[in-house]
């Protein structure tokens, strides 16, 4: 079977910006142009020249990759000439090998939209293709609206595609602006398209999520034999966002008729990082990872249901559709209600502990946890507390410190302006190698704001350790979540605290009691705890 | 054209439950059941009765419903009778109408994870299912890992089908479990098992999210002609989650072909409720709903784009594929102010404010809200706070007290008895009727353990208002919902409190602060001023 190439077009940095409170910065679209090309897409469309000042300073301060660089723009406007329109201007002079200009496909928006007749936007399309393959671009054009246009007048539709095939367009892209077709459709539709004369190896699709059918429209669109594929990373765009990438990716590398059928520019090492490349974005938008996002998501590999938890230790592929390693990606079988004691050694071996197999301390942990879960714990998603649980009750734990007391204080007055501001200060008392040490800490920030009694008790508790301190200086409290749940018959407060620190590790801690302040400090306990773990080799 | 029945089935209780982090208290069940059956799905399955005490409560005190309740369980184990597997037994003790058997259909998992032989395998589902079906229940059989069964040994996955259909299966659910299947593949292999015998309007489709397709699949199956689609509210569900039925649901009902092809349980009037009852569940879940979720997100009809936008005040369907109003959700166009204004009259007026159309106010409260919401309010589920924060504006909202200081401290240290205790005490300082008043207050409970800083600053405050405080006796903290959420460019913390009194009003409010205890004094702040608001009639 010969096989076909398949390029991969990335608009994360273009119609991925167009996500509500997204606006990337000109560092962080070079930061994430630089992971694209690693990745090995083969299109980076970096956003519109001259629309805003911080697309026009990437373009100019664009690195070197080995992906085509791509400028977008649109058609340019009735009644001037490509040559005198400004936007078209400012959109070649980015300089990029490769530009793509988005123009009507359907009737309804020439008359309705752009007021100009259908043959005006024939003239438009062909004279502005003409244009940047005159000046030696490779030109795409992007017909929005194009199902929709299709299925209203499928001749005039066509006139457009033919219009930029001819004037020299490589790519005729096929976009379903509104996000509303269906993959059936789509597959039909395309198919059709190529029927009538225009190649597939010319042919790209770009589908929006509004159905939750980016993926599988995309997908239906290679079936009936278009050949690029335009998405974002971690699904990002306008309303319900573009098709996924970091879903298509693996999808078309691992999964049949797609991988024997297919080439494409990603290496399988490359998409070995693909889980890092999608948490990244997230770390640069300051999001919360999507745990549940398919391939990439903390929970893709998770395995909570008993049934599927005790199969999963016998053989993987049972509930399984693909090893997690392929995506960077790892298999967890959380401590839940129903985890029985194989699990509890596999998870166990996970974190570097062998029990064997007939150890009283298994049932003893068990016992611990589902005690635990009872009072409002959960280590399904505190991995890095369940880990000290354990070593605890195996003896593996050893005591680097000792906290003595704390006292944190919380004040609001007026300050000298007559303005009511808040002040959070905390004292914590450490024994560390039979020394006694009082640490204080306020929790301003560099802006002189207080970031409250946690942020305090963090830095008083880091503040001194004696020789630990240095082993945890790189340590970061990235996420903070509270939730108030049943602890046997009171409410309590849970608090989980994910930390990273800048060898890339990641953990989550776990902390429950009535008080709030008293579940944030054993949280943040755990996790300072097993950094120093981590750091002394214990 | 004659117009099929579409079934569908909610199991957003059952497999739901599996998501990480997920685990719904008795109360919560029943508040989800209730709001699914007032949506108008067929089929409601509420759990494994015996599996663990929540599920086994949760079938004791079920709700009346339109909708068939279903109990979920597996088929006997191999080497006892039907009515004599314990595990069976007590699926069909929690008495409902339906009941729901997974078994295996793929000859690998037989042998690998069951351990018997394929024909064992074969009168467990036989004797299962007439079990059930003897008892006079409606009886389906949940196909575990059909479409990889089908592939391996398409033979004897489907005597797996018959086995159940002949012993009186209402319906066959293709289940595919590792979520790996693709949905053309999906199509395929449902209109083979219909050729091979098993009547369309017998099948059911379930499937999993592990490839982002679980909505391409589940409609790939519908279209081969299966008539129950299985799926839960917002995704739920193990790993990457189930079929998403809060997107299943209007393209069903609103898109073609569907829409003229099928019928279903649901009116148009019920889907105008979907996109409450979705933010509802992420609700009880304390999850952040997700701003792009298809049809009910934040964002799944904000139009951010300039050349989007301006044409959507031209003609909505330019740019988007439903009429946003048809699922209750809205249409977001940052540039207009029109909708903006009208909206918020009509929230004012709901809670007995009327400001006539053209005054003033309503864009300078408009303008305050966006700015709040930016710094990390949400109006939408703190009215209380909304309609304090209206009045002041409006000049109706009286100074009942004014709070001049607080100080709040939290202590954990070790006791007499050598334990580690906490201990919390708050001072607010507080001017009534030109008088100062000093309250102090502890958190301790009956039980003599420490309630945290909240309490003790919400036990200070309400200790004496002068003449309020008979007023504000019977008040009580009934929810306290914490959230870090994005305030600007900074991580701050949301505090949301509902309150109760005796007269059966229940009202929420709004904090926002870095500092968690500031955020909830805010909170506790507006709590008392509302309920001051009430009883003086202000």
């Amino acid at each position: 079977m010969t096989r076909d190439r398949l390029y991969i077009y990335d608009t994360t940095l273009r119609d991925g910006q167009q996500t509500q409170g997204v606006q990337f910065s000109t560092a962080e679209k070079i930061k994430i142009a630089a992971s694209l090309d690693a990745l090995g897409v083969d299109y980076i469309e970096g956003g519109w020249p001259g629309a805003n000042p911080t697309d026009s300073a990437f373009f100019d301060a664009r690195p070197d990759t080995r992906a085509r660089f791509t400028a977008f723009g649109m058609t340019k406007r009735a009644g001037r000439s490509a040559e005198n329109d400004d936007v078209l201007a400012a959109v070649l002079n980015a300089g990029t090998p490769a530009v793509c200009l988005v123009g009507k496909t359907h009737d309804f928006h020439v008359t309705t939209a752009l007021g100009i007749t259908l043959e005006e936007n024939l003239e438009s399309i062909r004279a502005s293709v003409a244009h940047v393959v005159g000046q030696g671009r490779e030109a795409l054009f992007d017909a929005e609206h194009f199902f929709d246009g299709w299925k209203a007048n499928p001749d005039y539709a066509l006139d457009c595609l033919n219009s930029a095939l001819t004037s020299g367009a490589r790519w005729i892209v096929l976009c379903d602006t509104n996000g509303g077709t269906l993959p059936d459709e789509v597959g039909r539709i395309t198919a059709d398209v190529i029927a009538a004369g225009i190649p597939g190896d010319r042919l790209g699709i770009h589908c929006h999520n509004d159905t939750e059918n980016a993926v599988a429209c995309s997908l239906a669109a290679v079936d009936a034999g278009a050949r690029q594929i335009q998405g974002t990373l971690n699904g990002l765009g306008e309303r319900c966002g573009n098709a996924n990438l970091t879903t298509l990716i693996p999808t078309l590398l691992l999964k049949e008729p797609y991988a024997s059928r297919y080439d494409t520019g990603i290496t399988p090492e490359a998409l070995q990082g693909l889980t890092r490349i999608s948490r990244q974005l997230d770390d640069i938008l300051n999001r919360v990872p999507l745990r549940q996002a398919p391939y990439v998501g903390a929970s893709a590999f998770a395995h909570k249901a008993g049934l599927h938890a005790s199969a999963i230790l016998k053989d993987p592929s049972t509930y399984e559709h693909i090893d997690p390693a392929l995506v960077g990606n790892a298999r967890i079988v959380p401590m839940s209600n129903q985890a029985g004691q194989s699990n509890l050694r596999r998870r166990l071996s996970e974190a570097g502990i062998e029990v064997p197999k007939d150890s009283p301390a298994l049932a003893r942990i068990l016992d611990i946890v589902k005690d635990r879960e009872a009072q409002g714990y959960t280590y399904d998603s505190a991995q890095a507390s369940f880990e000290l649980l354990a070593r605890g009750e195996l003896g593996q734990l050893p005591e680097y410190f000792e906290v003595k007391r704390y006292k944190v204080t919380v004040e609001r007055r007026k300050n000298k302006y007559n303005r009511m501001v808040s002040l959070s200060e905390a004292v914590v008392v450490v024994k560390v190698d039979g020394e006694k040490k009082l640490s204080v800490s306020e929790s301003l920030d560099e802006a002189g704001s207080d970031r409250g009694p946690v942020n305090a008790l963090a830095r008083a508790l880091a503040k001194d350790l004696g020789r630990y301190s240095d082993l945890i200086a790189d340590m970061r409290l990235v996420d903070f979540k509270v939730r108030i749940t049943q602890g046997g018959t009171d409410a309590v407060t849970r608090v989980i605290i994910d930390s990273e620190d800048s060898a890339g590790r990641r953990w989550s801690t776990v902390g429950v009691s009535p008080n709030i302040v008293d579940a944030s400090f054993d949280a943040l306990l755990d996790a300072i705890v097993w950094k120093l773990l981590r750091e002394t080799g214990a």
